[in-house]
């Protein structure tokens, strides 16, 4: 039995509580969902519960693979246990095929085949609408160390792999993701926050079709439909 | 003598002409001035005379310190004759100290001390506003090659290095500068385009005055002056 003491903060998707441990925060999922920095808004029925449940299978497959992360356990329907980190203020985003901002960007199509994986940096500051930036501006300005970007560029490549294959099995193509770490009191970085359809593109093998939250930004119908779909085949 | 043949290009600051020589070109300087991608334009008085010989005498100080370049010799008042390179398309920027579009971006006060040099790459097309981007971008849509990057960053560093010590002797510090890349026909790269006031922010070390086109870009007035002043400067 955990308990859930007051609301350290509040999220576009997710609400962070104390806990009677220090270390550990219960992260609570929530059914809002946003994008373009917060400029569209709406609710998706059900998506805390469905991105509580495919993000506790993703943090548990990856935990079991050697990836340190901050996921301890799904408490219930909305809740999971988690160890409380200082987030280093950088969104790391992978790109295994040019999808969204990076396609208009650059002026490709989407579905561009890269000649290398593309790993990105953001800026986490809503103010500035997390500016795309590179090393030496997170180093420049205090964000991270070279050292401590080693660490989170080497794990975010393993993770990668993991997510790829394990999408793959599913018949599910990993177009990119977005991730977050964070610090434990030691310093230790740890993979934090959530993977869900929120976060990543997937797209199914043999179709095409989208299945994550550029159903909710275009506009194309059947959000939820397509969340439970990517749960439906984790859950093999 | 030198013959000057027909115009290869028209760019906003510099013409480029064919010469008797296959592997060389002439490089003709303007008055034109843009800003802000070509949205300001004027013309700078002399700006054409007066950036032939900065880049000149700066080239000239960069292939006696061993940067290959492709700078051969100063015809006359507005012409280069320089080595024909295919243009790798990127701009290479250096920044010393945080000011103009990375200040901007990061929430940075102009001047702000940066805990690290800031190397950026930007996607030389003038259709998608030439966007920041990364070294996996750069790679990733086949502008460039991790090892080609690797060459560029080694002489990035070393043109810096002897571009501050050059200028920190005229009391002027360097914030920042804009280069550009090219390939010979045998693959090596080499330093090419200009090193002026158009393509560098210099701040008099001890009042801190501008002495480059953010005169003109800011509509502060005296700019042919501080391009004189520049000039002088270097001269000794
Ligand atoms: N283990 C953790 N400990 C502390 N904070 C965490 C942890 N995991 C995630 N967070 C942070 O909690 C917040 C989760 O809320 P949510 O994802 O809704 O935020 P958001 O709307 O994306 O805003 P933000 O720009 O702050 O990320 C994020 O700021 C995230 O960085
Ligand atoms: N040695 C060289 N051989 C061939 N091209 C060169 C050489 N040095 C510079 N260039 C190119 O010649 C052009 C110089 O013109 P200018 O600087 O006026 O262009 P610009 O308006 O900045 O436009 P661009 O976006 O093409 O650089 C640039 O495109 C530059 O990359
Ligand atoms: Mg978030
Ligand atoms: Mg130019």
């Amino acid at each position: 039995m955990v308990n859930k003491y007051e609301k350290l903060y509040e999220g576009k998707a997710k609400q962070i509580f104390r806990t009677d441990n220090e270390e550990n925060v219960i992260v609570h999922y929530k059914d809002d969902a946003t994008a373009f920095n917060g400029e569209k808004k709406a609710q998706i029925q059900n998506k805390g519960v469905l991105n509580n449940q495919i993000t506790s299978m993703i943090f548990e497959m990856l935990n079991k693979n050697g990836i340190k992360t901050h996921f301890i356990e799904k408490l219930n329907d909305r809740d999971q246990l988690c160890k409380r980190v200082e987030i280093v203020p950088l969104e790391v985003i992978v790109r295994n095929v040019a999808a969204g901002s990076m396609a208009k960007r650059l002026g490709l199509e989407e579905g561009f085949k890269l000649k290398t994986t593309v790993f990105e940096l953001s800026y986490k500051d809503d103010s500035l609408g997390d500016p795309l930036i590179n090393d030496y501006h997170a180093v420049g300005i205090g964000a991270t160390t070279f050292e401590e970007l080693n660490s989170i560029y080497e794990m975010t490549a393993k993770i990668n792999e993991l997510l790829k294959e394990f999408f793959k099995k599913q018949n599910i193509d990993l177009i990119d993701f977005k991730i977050e770490f964070g610090r434990l009191p030691n310093g230790e970085v740890v993979l934090a926050d959530e993977i869900s359809p929120d976060t990543c593109r997937f797209w199914d093998s043999t179709t095409g079709e989208k299945l994550d939250k550029d159903r909710f930004r275009r506009d194309m119908g059947n959000v939820e439909e397509a969340y439970v779909e990517i749960l439906k085949r984790i859950q093999g």
